[in-house]
């Protein structure tokens, strides 16, 4: 392509940045015949016509009758500001799917963007064939009209009602991370992402741009943003609207893009700026992809992307009364509020509607008219029928081997050790190898200090990034890998999520204090499920699997900071129909948790498990029986067999587990005649009743493990209320003594830390005696001696630096 | 200063990224004499030998015997990976402290950065005035490096035992953002702050760049950011170390900042081009300030600051056997892990502390040579002593106006309506005036949104990006303003708690929805305001008070993103000693819970208030009653008086309230004989035994309002299990039947979301009926009424699009 009317860096840094005017933009070359032009206005001012009919009618959705204030929706509801933009970036896209034939979805990053995407959705027609009541005419019409932001109807974010939506930008911030992970292993798909000027202030975003280090141009497919400055926020201006064209440009080279402006509010000029400068950054995508598939050889380009500046409410009224409407906030959410209460306001409004020509644009059924739809691309190259947003139709199988392969030996339980994780990383290290393109493995920099280093055996870490001379000593680098890392727990969700909502399959690992960091982008991909589980043209995708290790119970050095297993209350918060939560007390365990989860679909399961050598308790048959149940009594660790037992000790994670089996030895040792049951919990929703979760179970299989009415001391990972909560309704709750982490610790060795919160063995089998008050002078006699080994054991930890070795090289003891 | 020597970008973009070599760097004027720099190195290599002193050794400090297995650490914990860069850092600014008499401190955002700041707080002298057992002598040095990493000592992070600190560093991300807050209205100070290049990959510390677009060159201080980029993480290089110079370049021009390079590993070029780079920043500084403050006039310069490259590890061997240490990732954590295991390298560890030559460095007491003592400033101008990281110290007085002169005037109970957002507002308006310089309102985007736009006649939002003519019309923006909003709910978190943790006061308001974003961040607040209590220098700080608005309960056209009160849980799980949770139910309600909070210390305060209009229940003077008891009795809205009640209808949260009292008026009109207590609780953890939480009731005090066998409806604003985890201890509690959010929600009206959760006013009346079996065929015929009324209202809300008037008109009819 010619460039002969590119403008120099400095010539757009003298630029005024105003959005309206005629287009100023890096490429502009009138691509467009005067015909084009025209449709594209003619489509686009459709799709105006459709957004304010959104917002505010439920009947003459045609205007065939002048408007009247009944057929007004009586609350107005919705959003105007960014829908020109978005709309008429979606446009131009059609036209380029037309020319190329490509693979391509919309993801829309402004809040409140829904309206523009779904008009697009309505014009293509994908709208009436998914929803046939809102068929493409009059009645049809109307009906679309009036559900949205209507009780009962669809709301104005891209939620999963939206055809062709995988984002749905009610909560901002992930428009790049989710758009990013839609492409990877998709090397066909171009994810076209509208980014708004206010969402690109967030921090998830702000840091996301950096994605490009981690696409592979030869395997992946590309990702188009459009950064939108519309200018303002819901109050505010925008900061990238409000800061020079070279600090603006300088951003995103310094993110490594090549940034390309079209700004203006003039549609002709804009139509041709934008139908170039979109073609060139098209262009320039296949020219990488082809260099690099060609010669074989990966390289990270400064990838296109397009800065799009128009007037916030772009088309609409730029005053209305005394005030700015177009290109203002006040055009951010209804542009005309008032118009039940201001007659003239009514008039102004219809004025506005008619001025795109609704008669023009749509026949007499009410349909749009054949010149404008050929504008579209059809089937599923129309970008709201694209199947990878809705991911579940392309969903591969994913090849599990079979995880009793990797379980390690247990003759006797809780006398040997392992480490849990080396065990699990070899089981994923081929679950890896056995799905090289449809499965990755997510971190925060933390997969090998979390012990999972095996799986770069099977798949290096990505990184298209520069090279060192150091990297061959055990860097893991490549850039073909299957292992995601950065040093952000949003971008690494964000994509994960991507990849995940576009049929792939995938785990993340985190240190559990941190995993804080996403609660909020979690509880939303839990919001989103959720919903897309009453849409029924939804096909359920692989369930998001969280895997938090470095937990809070081996925190030595890094401290009170690093003390945090709270996600799992963030988590139970959620539907029940989306969420999972297992505590896995062994390897064999966590390996049979983990093949369960990797082979569901649409949940989010949250797995936590040391990464420490721990005692191991079951063989691979006995942990399959354990874990499929949920929750159990173990019989080896417990002396109640055919009696009523007269304590239960129960636990429910790796560290807690340990420490209440070694108080149930010392109980035993101590006060041999106590008959005392050993329940162990793996899925934690077992203990909440059946008719809250699908999980639950039943009050009779509850009380066959915790009775009625026998004191139960239960040690649990995290803070302890969570049991509570959960057994509320359990008739035997007021008899359970929870003890988990509440909130006490410092630099602290694990048994400093455990007394600290009363989690440690001792202060259990003191708990237990103290629940037992018959036994009378044998059981103050017992405490005693526990509270003074209690204490001795603390000494020696608190001046040799590390706890006893009695302690742990501890075994079970019968 | 002259400029002869400076490199283009050009010139720069050539150069080798590698860490290793003779100093490169944009400013390089020699500005030391040989001597200056041979004693900074001599003090650098003291810094340098006392981190690894406090990663190995218990015993033989200075190395005055050979060195024995058993002098060293049991377990071997702590950082070297950052220390080197960010001590260098250190001592420069040391040298422009005396030089110029700067107010500096130093924020040390690199995880696991501590053993540089403790050596050097060390070496000033002012970690033995704050610590007088950890003396300048050999003794004192002995028990400095044991209880680094130690149990029962202190962490590998700058935590509250820190003199000088006041950023943690223990979750990622916050630096700059924390930086910001302590130089807004401290026009004197700079706040040198390293930033991780790991640190810098977080989303929150990438959009914390543009803080400079919000501080004002007159009336704020400064901070130097130094990006220290050390090249590796845990186990990952980092994305800006293995970017081109001039991507990285166009970055920081893109962030709004000038950067300046300064890269290697040479010392003697190193100390140089330090040297002349940072005094060249803090001219800058100086000027732009100078320029602004003489002229009156602000404005927006691209403030310096630093990259500084040096290999991670610096100074340490660059390999061991066949692994590098320095310059890699395996110089993180400890640099030698396997000393003890494999003797030879117990001499390569002695040998590479004696190469620091400490017997050079301290004299025979132990103490630091007087030459180099001599480098360091003197009194609170040393940077471990200066009172802002303390600041508690500074904190003045918060001029409160008297918040009953807010009040609305509320004749009779339930029956008129007002805004308790706008009531506030006017007072949060004069809190702002009253205090021009120690109190900041901040918000990510949504202060108007949030009705409380009255606080603009006292104080602008703050605004130094560019302005454009419509501003005029309701923009609000100002170069000196008291209002801080960008669309980050990391950023207002992070410049609030380093405004308060500097010593002056502010509050946060939020959309209730997106406060998760900051889950982690309030977490890690709460966490320092617990172990600053343990900490006996530190002077409690103002409190942080998140005002919550928006909230579950009005989401009528956000849908199911926007609907999530689960916050409350998260801070609900911190110490009871440092978090308060409020839910005032009406305007009276929440000016004196607002009042109270803004007097208070060392809480993170959380309040829960819709914005809407609502009905007002009680008057200046009962409100004041009711909050000072925090949970309490309603007479008139209760028929008990003088009986034992048949039922308790509770209640917490404003819209909640509501509902609970239009249920009270249903049954009481449909079952007139029936006997109702209508309680209310406004301070949560009222509702915990007082040996959990400082507030909590007596068993005496909740029976008398709950009783122990009645039972009660309770309407709560959250999760309803959030109310059975804190009164799981209490006799009654099985008497609870709690409703709340459920997570059941779409695009509803009011009335809509309520049913669909049961926390309307029906349900909670037909709730009632079902735990009074007495009430027989009286009962069930209620019921069914009341089951009628609901379908009816529920089809005209569903028809119409919003609720019917009878329900949103609604009286307390009694």
């Amino acid at each position: 392509m010619a460039t002969d009317v590119e403008k120099t860096a400095e010539e757009l840094d003298q630029l005024s940045i105003s959005p309206f005017g005629p287009a100023r933009a890096t490429v502009n070359e009138n691509p467009l015949s005067e015909d084009e032009v025209q449709k594209m206005t003619d489509f686009f001012h459709a799709t105006m016509y459709l957004c304010l009919g959104m917002i505010y009618l439920k009947e003459n959705p045609l205007l065939r009758e002048p408007l009247q204030l009944s057929q007004l929706k009586r609350r107005l509801l919705g959003h105007w500001g960014s829908d020109a933009g978005q709309s008429f970036t979606y446009i131009h896209m059609n036209r380029l799917i037309k020319k190329y034939d490509l693979d391509a979805i919309f993801i829309s990053g402004p809040g409140h963007g829904a309206p523009a995407v779904l008009a697009n959705s309505y014009l293509e027609g994908v709208y009436s064939e998914v929803y046939p009541d809102k068929s493409e005419d009059v009645d049809g019409m109307r009906r679309f009209f009036k559900q949205f932001s209507f009780p009962g109807g669809i709301g104005s974010h891209a939620t999963p009602e939206t055809p062709g939506s995988l984002h749905e930008g009610g909560e901002l911030g992930y428009a790049i991370s989710h758009a990013f992970g839609t492409v990877f292993d998709h090397p066909d798909l171009i994810s076209l992402t509208m980014v708004g000027d206010g969402e690109a202030e967030t921090g998830p975003l702000a840091t996301s741009w950096h994605s490009t280090k981690f696409l592979n141009p030869i395997t992946d497919g590309a990702v188009l943003p459009v950064l939108h400055l519309n200018g303002y926020k819901i109050n505010n201006p925008t900061l990238l609207s409000r800061i020079s064209h070279k600090e603006l440009e300088a951003l995103f080279v310094g993110y490594g893009w090549t940034p390309y402006f079209v700004e203006g509010s003039d549609l002709p000029t804009m139509h041709q700026a934008m139908a170039s400068t979109m073609e060139r950054c098209i262009l320039e995508i296949k020219g990488y992809q082809k260099k690099a598939r060609e010669s074989g050889k990966a390289f990270r380009p400064r990838w296109p992307m397009i800065v799009l500046r128009t007037p916030k409410g772009w088309t609409g009224p730029r005053k209305i009364g005394d005030h700015f409407l177009e290109g203002f906030w006040r055009s951010h959410q209804v542009p005309i509020p008032d118009v039940v209460a201001h007659k003239e306001k009514l008039k102004t409004l219809e004025d506005w509607m008619r001025s795109y020509h609704p008669e023009k644009l749509f026949d007499e059924s009410g349909a749009l008219i054949p010149e404008l739809k050929a504008l579209t691309p059809t089937g599923i190259r129309r970008m709201s029928a694209n199947p990878v947003a809705n991911g579940g139709v392309l969903r591969r199988k994913l090849h599990v081997p079979d995880f009793r392969e990797y379980a390690t030996e247990v003759k006797k339980s809780g006398v040997s050790s392992a480490g849990s994780m080396l065990l699990f990383a070899k089981f994923l290290r081929d679950v890896v190898r056995d799905n090289p393109q449809h499965f990755r493995v997510f971190g925060p920099d933390e997969t090998e200090s979390n012990k999972l280093a095996a799986v770069y055996d099977a798949g290096k870490k990505v990184w298209l990034g520069d090279y060192f001379e150091e990297d061959v000593d055990g860097g893991n680098l490549a850039y073909e890998g299957r292992v995601m890392e950065i040093l952000s727990e949003h971008t690494i969700e964000g994509w994960l999520e991507g990849y995940i909502l576009s049929g792939r399959h995938g785990i993340l690992n985190s240190y559990e204090p941190f995993i804080h960091i996403i609660d909020s982008m979690v509880g939303q991909h839990c919001k989103w499920l959720e919903k897309c589980l009453e849409v029924e043209w939804r096909v359920k995708v692989a369930s998001l699997n969280i895997l938090l290790t470095a937990t809070v119970w081996r925190q030595d050095h890094n401290g009170f900071t690093h003390q945090d297993p709270g996600f799992l209350d963030v988590v139970a918060n959620k539907s029940p129909e989306v969420v999972r939560i297992y505590l896995p007390p062994d390897a064999n365990c966590l390996l049979s948790v983990a093949n369960h989860c990797l082979r569901s679909s649409n949940y989010v399961n949250v797995i936590v498990a040391d990464k420490q050598d721990h005692l191991q308790f079951l063989n691979m048959e006995q942990a399959i029986a354990h874990c499929t149940k949920g929750a159990g009594i173990w019989d080896w660790a417990s002396n109640d067999q055919g009696d009523e037992p007269d304590l239960i000790m129960a636990s429910c994670g790796d560290v807690s587990t340990h420490e209440a089996l070694a108080a149930t030895a010392l109980l035993r040792q101590h006060l041999p005649e106590l008959k005392i049951r050993f329940v162990n919990v793996v899925d934690l929703f077992k203990l909440i009743p059946q008719f809250e979760h699908p999980h639950g179970l039943s009050d009779r299989e509850f009380r066959a493990l915790f009775t009625d009415d026998k004191p139960c001391i239960f040690n649990f990972h995290s803070y302890p209320w969570l049991i509570h909560r959960l057994t509320y309704r359990r008739k035997g709750q007021h008899n359970l003594h929870v003890r988990g982490y509440k909130e006490k610790g410092n630099i602290n060795t694990p048994l400093e830390l455990a007394i600290r919160n009363q989690t440690d063995r001792f202060s259990l089998a003191m708990d237990a005696i103290d629940r037992l008050p018959n036994l009378g002078n044998k059981g103050a006699a017992a405490r005693e001696a526990l509270l003074d080994e209690q204490i001795k054991a603390a000494n020696y930890a608190h001046h040799e630096g590390i706890d006893p070795e009695e302690l742990t090289k501890w075994q079970w003891p019968f």
